[in-house]
């Protein structure tokens, strides 16, 4: 543990926080910081084993916390400046939150003695924070703050979302004392009579359906869960918005849970056992009228193995799994995709033919933020026997992830090409994030579907039954789920901000783009022009 | 009252919520919909009298309807979706409680059926909204949203942050009954006593400083205000961040208090007797080791007249201003600003140069909206004798609020210029409602000062004292202060959300692209290079 610049007895309470923080092993920082954290700034000056990153909205700091998380496999630490600045976040940390990934969230607020004032930027921090994190504390004294970090680090590390609050004189007074780690909480044990049912139920020749989830959607979970269906004929699954979802070439294929309700009914339908590995029970994403939000089928019976945890690999879902294997399936080999790429297409791009040229040109371990979103509805498909690669999903359902999570990425794997697949109106929410992929030179390639509209909307329209419902003639409702006037530039926007870009028509200037995006060094982005919905 | 679509027997929730929304006079919704937000857009699309207009990102919804209810006198609504989206918009809406204008959000949330499976975008959306709100309610059902959307307006009208939380269900079944309007809340009164005890000190000889805000920076108070000052010698001064400040040749002017700690503690240096009028008691923007936060000079007596309240005209503190100005300054006459402009310089950019552009400009009627931050200190004294203009701030400190704001001064005034002076680093929070000025065709003028810096925090570097306490060479502090690498391009930026944009480097060019920007209709935006920061 190198503690050199904050073992001193004048170390103040931000260099305390930082020792504590890498000796957790929290190294980077994603940060958009004011004047509560100068104290904070003026530390890190000197500590350059953290890196920090400077994001120009704090939904940026916060999602690439995640998207860092789910492919370094430890948190990242977030700079946030006061309640608006956390605020500013959340919307990414709720979706951490689904994700199970953690992150330490250092919020800056105003000194002890000047928040009873109730300036300006005063505000309810505990409240804000209250709604995403599983561990929240303000921390009173310098002399408390390691410590208070090092239980912050280890809930992260546990998968929670942990919001340490730092009042600026305790960021800039002495005495502080950086602590050692902190073991986090044993992850939940599983439930031996669940284990027990689920075997029994596999081996009765029933339907049965294995929805796996967490940390069970990697390449060990996914083993265990296909030696068990080649063993019993369960159906697996995978949960709909899995973190990280290990697929591709070598790795046992799993279909996700729909998240159009009919869909996914129909992958349940029939089944009487429905034995739960790391996910839960699975429910409808919106309800609709006339519709069920329980997916469960009437008469099937659930086990739940173990209850939904953190995401981190090496979790209790892919070792119950593991263990149900050697029960129901023992001698039984798991069966990894075989490798498979669809044909390069030709002509004007169209939903399915974007999918096929990712499916032709996606890299060998590649990183996948997926937040296409509508026009992503074919990717699966086509890529299911791509290289080994990452895919990770929008599990909270808040948009405005992908840029953010791919940046993160990135700067967890700094050898791995990052492909971002991403909606255009879901970039318009954290937009800026191209600029801190500029910066830090990061190896990402955005693809942003260009259909101008909000797409999915216009398709919950008619779901949600409310198209039978307009109350005109439909051109205002239309006007709030188009994007078109004006249509968006998604080449100047990243020219703006430092991103070389281009945009495509067709087939072959797609394919064209993403072969010189990904050999470039840099982020690089391709707009990729769909056709228009109809009106 | 219109209530043709609303009255049937059939109608839904949302058509209830539509119609009493309108029938409190409601007719303007800044809107970011989601699904559970499909039978609200189903029922606006019907209603002509609303006007909808689509963000691409809940900060731009509620800041537009901060600026819109500033200008406009009276609430607009927001449509955001379930918890993230109300989060997105969290920060604008800390800034609307912190001015007092009111606002109605309508927050879309699951089925109330759906809400207990705990589905993905689930959260405890009364934890967030309750961090900003004065009023707060879900409502249950259809036949009581439309009484719950009057007190919402209600309460809004009052100057208080209102949010409705709408179950989908609850919008889309039938039996909603629209309720007629409730009379907002009482304004405060005046504390009698406070008032004889000011009078008392402003004639007592003693020295006296009369703080305004609230509605109090309108012409109308600061006229009651100066007559005081001419009669009794008592200095006037508003409040750092006024919501709304009357200013202009013939209207009473006033200083504002100082952000600076050190100049506002020079302010009121002296003061025997403070008397507060719509202000609250002044402190500290932020906390500064060896800086007071409590500004009340040691000895100084506080009068507080009335508690601070909404801001719309017609207040409390107007009123109990101009009683007091009838005791202490009959007959005695305000002292209106003589029209005034600066010569228009010449020569590369300055931030002195750049302000006096704009006070040898500014046209008559304008509404300015201020975040210009570090880059805008010295326009207030240039634009003192300009035509009479508005001149809106950030009151609550949370950056990302101007570009919004404007958009919706913009939609409150569509007759008025709106000059937008922006500082670049605050402008990214919320660039996407360029978007929404493009789209609706408003005659916004942004100025983004570009100094490619968050140069207010060099200085707060400097103030908190952090810099004397750098760890290392200042180099991995300054990277988080700094915006050049890469540097962004804002005319791009503009131009890739349909905004036409030029960029000056000069004085001149800076007068020639306003004149321009201001003479043709809808927005444009000037990127003003200001010389780069000292590193």
């Amino acid at each position: 543990m190198s503690r050199a610049p904050v073992h001193t007895p004048t170390a103040s309470g931000a260099q305390a926080l930082l020792g504590s923080l890498l000796d957790g092993g929290v190294d980077t920082c994603f940060a958009n910081p004011g004047t509560s954290e100068m104290h904070f700034v003026a530390a890190l000056d000197g500590v350059a084993r953290m890196r920090a990153v400077l994001t120009l909205f704090e939904g940026v700091a916060t999602g690439a916390a995640d998207g860092y998380a789910r492919m370094a496999e430890r948190p990242a630490a977030t700079l946030l400046h006061l309640g608006p600045g956390l605020a500013n976040g959340l919307a990414n940390l709720h979706n951490a939150r689904r994700a199970g990934t953690g992150v330490v969230n250092v919020v800056g607020d105003h000194a002890t003695t000047h928040a009873p004032l109730d300036a300006p930027l005063q505000s309810d921090i505990h409240a804000i924070a209250g709604a995403v994190s599983g561990w929240v504390r303000t921390t009173t004294s310098p002399a408390e703050v390691g410590a208070d970090a090092a239980e912050a680090v280890a809930a992260a590390k546990a998968g929670q979302v942990a919001t340490l609050v730092l009042p600026a004189d305790v960021s800039w007074s002495p005495g502080g004392v950086p602590a050692p780690p902190v073991p986090p909480p044993a992850p939940p044990a599983a439930d031996p009579d669940a284990v027990r049912a689920a075997a029994a139920a596999l081996t009765s020749g029933e339907p049965c359906v294995l929805l796996v989830g967490g940390d069970a959607t990697r390449a060990a979970g996914l083993a265990a869960a296909d030696r068990i269906a080649a063993a019993t004929g369960a159906r697996v699954l995978a949960e709909t918005f899995p973190t990280r979802l290990e697929r591709g070439a070598g790795v046992a294929p799993v279909d996700r849970l729909g998240y159009v309700v009919d869909v996914a009914v129909g992958q349940l339908a029939g089944a009487r056992h429905l034995v739960l590995a790391g996910a839960r029970r699975p429910v409808s994403f919106f309800a609709y009228p006339d519709k069920a939000s329980d997916l469960v089928p009437a008469g099937c019976e659930v086990h739940a193995l173990v209850p939904k945890e953190g995401a981190f690999a090496g979790g209790t879902a892919t070792a119950v799994l593991e263990e149900l294997a050697d029960l129901v399936a023992p001698g039984t080999a798991p069966r990894p995709a075989p490798a498979a790429r669809p044909p390069l297409p030709s002509g004007p791009l169209t939903v399915q033919s974007a999918a096929a040229v990712v499916g032709a040109l996606l890299p060998e371990g590649a990183v996948v933020v997926d937040e296409s979103v509508s026009s992503g509805l074919g990717l699966p498909a086509v890529t299911a026997g791509a290289p080994r690669h990452d895919w990770l999903t929008l599990t909270g359902g808040s948009i405005g992830y992908g840029l953010p999570a791919a940046t993160g990425a990135a700067i967890a794997c700094p050898d791995r090409p990052v492909w971002c697949l991403q909606a255009d109106g879901s970039a318009m929410y954290t937009i800026s994030a191209l600029w801190t992929q500029a910066r830090e030179g990061l190896d990402v390639t955005t693809v942003v579907y260009h259909n101008s509209a909000y797409a999915i909307l216009r398709m919950e329209l008619a779901q949600t039954g409310a198209a039978a419902h307009l109350a005109g003639d439909g051109a205002r409702a239309r006007a709030l789920l188009d994007l078109d006037r004006p249509d968006l530039d998604f080449v100047a926007l990243a020219a703006g901000m430092g991103v070389p870009g281009e945009r495509v028509t067709t087939a072959e200037a797609l394919a064209s783009a993403l072969r010189r995006a990904t050999a470039e060094p840099g982020p690089h982005l391709v707009e990729a022009v769909l056709p228009p919905l109809a009106p």
